[in-house]
């Protein structure tokens, strides 16, 4: 990582390389949300505040089918920079402290390849994907300095003068806000940052999720929840204002994602549709159209080919990925050929495997619980929520609508018909009339974990041999 | 790692430097074994033949209780590098392809300290950790040049290149053999390497552990791999007449280790006895005792701090060591409190959880196995095996001794009665009689998990708070 002292000098240096690579222009600008569900005006939630990002929709394309490949950090992210599902990449769990999962060194990500075609590349905020060779941005601005990434408007400050460095060669940025996940004492929201302005809500006005009870902890850690993605409506607003203000909107793609689902039992490191199904908005320059929708199944490893496509810059050389560029798709509300995606969960924590393989088409879910004889377990944050806290204390049979005793102790095989069951609370693995739908949705999964080289396939020849 | 040239050009201009600081000029020399049983004349085997191994025992002092922290290659030679437990150091599972785990960054492994007290460190052959930042060696020989470390002459010749070029400082060189592994036809005896000898046995003179059936397929398979043991102990020798000719004998501690137990079913990747009961013999030019043995309970934990005593160099400057030096036990039979060891799997091949943490005393051997819910996963080189293959196709009720059911599903604990039941075979964890052990040997794990910082203790704040 640069400094930023460092950084100009190398942008100096380069300037006369920059401006003969760069016969293409285009830019792209990724921003990512942390543990953000559906949580927006624009998706359909009245009760919390978004404004920024409805407009931002009301520009763009909203995918109303947006799917993460799975509900954990690191993983996910790696999925967005490299376009593989985390079996593939190495990352199969998150990446700090203990945890320490990488990337695959000989993995080519986006910002590997971008900067090998002349891009500058940054990053403001949350990264949490290792190791730097394989994600070599050039700028990386993160810690204190922007509140733990609670200040949206210092990232957007850092995100600006990032945009002014660079106006010699096209840019790749990434944005990862750290709202709205959780801390250790709740969603950050009991100190000021700046000129960020606050929004609490009434914990009488949240909309409560059919997998968590209907309690007043709950609500109220919910509330918190809003305030905190209302605080990164704001910050997006801002970026938003920054790339007009650079001048440079009209040759940017501009991307926004959350990286998992929100850190409530029953959504974060499941694959549960609570889990994987997430904003996704794309405003291309050219080919969008503004406020439109568009209900492609769209995965995150399609995150990269579509970035790719956008610059003109090719893929990586050794292998090919399994996701599409999405740019076809954005003039299309109904596009054919965009029917399954597929998921992938190894690890969150370290201690915390539990390997799970999924495939979703527009009518059933079906997921491999690859080692169900071991409990669920839950991550550290949620274990600490106020949610969970009341769950534990007073053990109900119940969690909103789904059996507690049937999510913690998991069958190898789940089915569930979304059309009927939009909450996947019924599973059809065992029955009879099931029974054809799970022989393809079966095949369909035995073809994408060979495809995508997944360890955990037993029998493949190349990791029979890979021991030492 | 720095090529030949540039190892010549570093240790030129760091002449100066390195004289100032080698007051000290005691060096050491570590030589591992790949997956080496008690396969030793001087431990009790008279049907393979280890005249070189021998003759160093009968110089030196040999450890009849020399234990590895953990029956898998990479997180066993993280122990032996950092004086450190897996589950502490990070280096949880095997370091290469997609397994891919490493040792944390802020680790003070053995190779950095002491080149940062103006050592010269070095490794000819396989090295199995990473990464590279905290396993600095200035001189790393490895691959092709060295017939994949199996042409053990060429190992010697490039450990003798070394130590003519660092006689202006004190050293630190491992020499990692990969024999006696398996490679996927067998132990890579089809081929002649360079000047080395051969020397095939006879199956009929083995000797067949209890842990495997006495059959033709095995009695050929520990044939090969007797016959790579024998390669092995030649390369030793040659290691050693290197260090004699460099004339730096007379300061230099050799220690020699093997990282697990034998590639076969009950062995390695076993916290029994048959993975973790290895060779460990130590050669000081001064207070050792030639040719004595000492039944102190040594553990791979223990060889950092025995180098870091030997050398004068201090310890990790963040973190205290769990081992103690060994130095002082050299000079007695029977030692006083060196009665227990530990030991920590977590994973071999990356698809292979099965993290388990045992206890053994003089007496007892106490296992946990935290998710034994899980069948017991084998490695790839075992389950290619031509052993495994034939108990594979013959389905016994039991391997040797041992009942194979009940090696494949394991219960939470294990607990055995060293003295009455050597191979282990006997659980004695639900039995009244031997409540009051269960319950000591639980109270040790409790606090060795503890004292290591293991993550997979549950309810450990650290960890709880730790998700992202």
């Amino acid at each position: 990582m640069l400094t930023r002292r460092e950084f100009l000098v190398t942008t100096g240096a380069g300037v006369v390389v920059a401006r003969q690579q760069s016969l293409r222009r285009r830019s792209a600008l990724l921003i990512i949300a942390d543990d953000q569900g559906l949580d927006l005006g624009c998706y359909g939630n009245r009760a919390v505040s978004t404004p920024h990002l409805d407009e931002l929709a009301a520009g763009a394309v909203r995918f109303t089918h947006g799917f993460a490949t799975v509900s954990s950090c690191s993983s996910s992210r790696s999925a967005l920079y490299t376009g593989l599902f985390g079996h593939t990449s190495g990352q199969y769990g998150l990446a700090h402290d203990i945890h320490n999962q990488s990337t695959l060194e000989e993995v080519e990500s986006l910002p590997r390849l971008l900067k090998a075609a002349g891009y500058t590349t940054g990053i403001v905020g949350k990264l949490h994907v290792k190791p730097p060779t394989v994600y070599p941005f050039d700028y990386h601005v993160e810690g204190p300095e922007i509140a733990g990434n609670r200040d949206v408007a210092a990232m957007a400050h850092k995100a600006g003068e990032f945009l002014s460095a660079t106006t010699d060669r096209p840019f790749f940025l990434v944005v990862g806000f750290s709202d709205p996940h959780r801390n250790q004492t709740g969603f950050a929201n009991t100190r000021s940052y700046g000129s960020v302005p606050k929004r609490a809500y009434d914990p009488a006005s949240v909309i409560v999720p059919s997998h968590l009870p209907d309690w007043p902890d709950v609500r109220h850690d919910l509330a918190d929840y809003y305030e905190a993605v209302t605080r990164l409506d704001h910050g997006v607003g801002m970026i938003l204002s920054e790339l007009q203000a650079s001048g440079r909107e009209r040759e940017t793609l501009v991307i926004y994602v959350s990286d998992n689902g929100i850190p409530f039992p029953g959504a974060k490191t499941t694959l549960y549709d609570a889990g994987i199904h997430l904003p996704l908005i794309v405003r291309a320059p050219e080919g969008g159209r503004a406020g439109a929708t568009t209900d492609a199944m769209a995965s995150w490893v399609d995150i990269t080919p579509t970035i790719l496509e956008w610059t003109g810059v090719r893929g990586p050389s050794r292998y090919r990925l399994p996701g599409q560029s999405l740019l076809s798709v954005l003039a299309e509300d109904h596009p054919r050929g965009w029917d399954e995606v597929f998921g992938s969960h190894t690890f969150h924590e370290i201690t915390m495997y539990y390997p799970m393989r999924a495939v979703r088409t527009r009518r059933y879910k079906y997921i491999a619980n690859l080692a169900h004889q071991l409990r669920y377990p839950q991550a550290a944050d949620i274990l600490d929520s106020p949610s969970w806290k009341a769950i534990a204390a007073r053990q109900p049979t119940k969690m909103g609508d789904r059996d507690v005793a049937g999510y913690f102790q998991r069958p190898a095989e789940e089915l569930y018909d979304l059309e009927r069951d939009a909450h996947e609370l019924h599973n059809l693995a065992g029955e009879t009339a099931a029974a054809g739908a799970l022989k393809e949705l079966r095949e369909k999964m035995a073809a994408f974990r060979e495809r995508t080289r997944d360890p955990w396939l037993l029998g493949r020849k190349a990791e029979r041999g890979a021991g030492h």
